[in-house]
């Protein structure tokens, strides 16, 4: 049995997503992040980080998306989540998953979690951080459907977890001020996973 | 042949580092970030994003150090450099190189590269991110000795990709202001690989 931790809104959403499509037996267990239940001293135990996901298997917990879509496409290959049998594809795949945990959520929490990088009592340089997202956000974005988007998926014909992991970024987008009509494969991408059965029942869950 | 383009001092070390454990035969080619070659039409060529580490191999460029030191892994399995025939541990190595790459990394960036994330022009919120960095990178590097280091190597007896990565970001303490005799078990594993023939080799080679 799997648990996965998650907040709605969060890049946890990839994670909860990969274990909808590889078909696990697993449940999820919704964090307040309001109440700050991340930092409470029952959930620090299961992830120190205080961050989410934070995936509870019978051998420990893992965190980090990038390393949990790679377990879980390993754990359940039926699905075939990942290009497990070719290491240069399934690098591509990981040098995705890397560029979106690195700098595109990077970027984007340049707007709500400032505080991380500066002094937290520095509302100026909150704020201008916070001004230049919609910028990073679309730079990268551009970068994406320009030089990484193979289409139809992300890694071309193969659908994989990165198709996952970029659909939960790329809904940060209208909230970023950044139109993703911009990026027209980004945006059919994103409008077929809408759509998806898989993607719907975890969507209504998380909102439940 | 791989092909590894690196600058001196950065993350790539991690990349040329794994390749020489590898026992890889490549070739390895320095970026002169002073001469901004990084963002020289030939390079972007090689790789769109303008960074290092960039892998070229014959199937194409691999970017992203979490994705190329698994991909070098896999790629050269005698040299068992990822616990490969364990999804569990292999989750855990690569959940360890995705927090250098997405907290710790950034961390650091935060004092020579502000200006990723705000207005450029603007001195005084880059000035603030930089004197943030010796505490967040002293933070990171807790949370590495306390809860997620092993011993004698990151993931415990198997030494892997991560001893290379952490390494590599551990060598930075000092110019981030951070004492990394703070982290007893770090400043061991530091000192055991700066004293292997393998890391020499590879720092003489990017320093001559």
């Amino acid at each position: 049995m799997l648990t996965l931790y998650y907040a709605p809104g969060t890049c946890a959403l990839a994670s909860h997503l990969a274990l909808e499509y590889a078909g696990a037996s697993y449940g999820a267990v919704r964090l307040d992040f309001k109440q700050q239940q991340q930092r409470s001293p029952e959930y620090l135990r299961v992830n120190p980080k205080g961050r989410v996901p934070a995936l509870v298997t019978e051998r420990g917990t893992l965190s980090e998306n990038p390393a949990i879509l790679l377990y879980i496409a390993q754990t359940f290959p039926a699905a075939q989540l990942a290009p497990l049998d070719d290491p240069f594809l399934l690098a591509k795949m990981n040098e995705f998953n890397s560029y979106l945990a690195s700098t595109v959520h990077v970027n984007h929490a340049h707007k709500g979690r400032g505080y991380r990088w500066v002094d937290p009592q520095d509302t100026t340089a909150i704020e201008a951080m916070k001004k230049r997202v919609p910028q990073t956000m679309a730079e990268s974005f551009a970068l994406i459907e320009e030089q990484m988007f193979r289409g139809p998926w992300v890694l071309g014909e193969r659908f994989s977890t990165s198709d996952l992991y970029l659909y939960t970024l790329a809904r940060w987008l209208e909230g970023d001020e950044v139109d993703v009509k911009r990026f027209p494969k980004v945006a059919d991408q994103m409008a077929r996973l809408d759509a998806a059965p898989q993607v719907r029942k975890v969507l209504a869950a998380q909102q439940a």
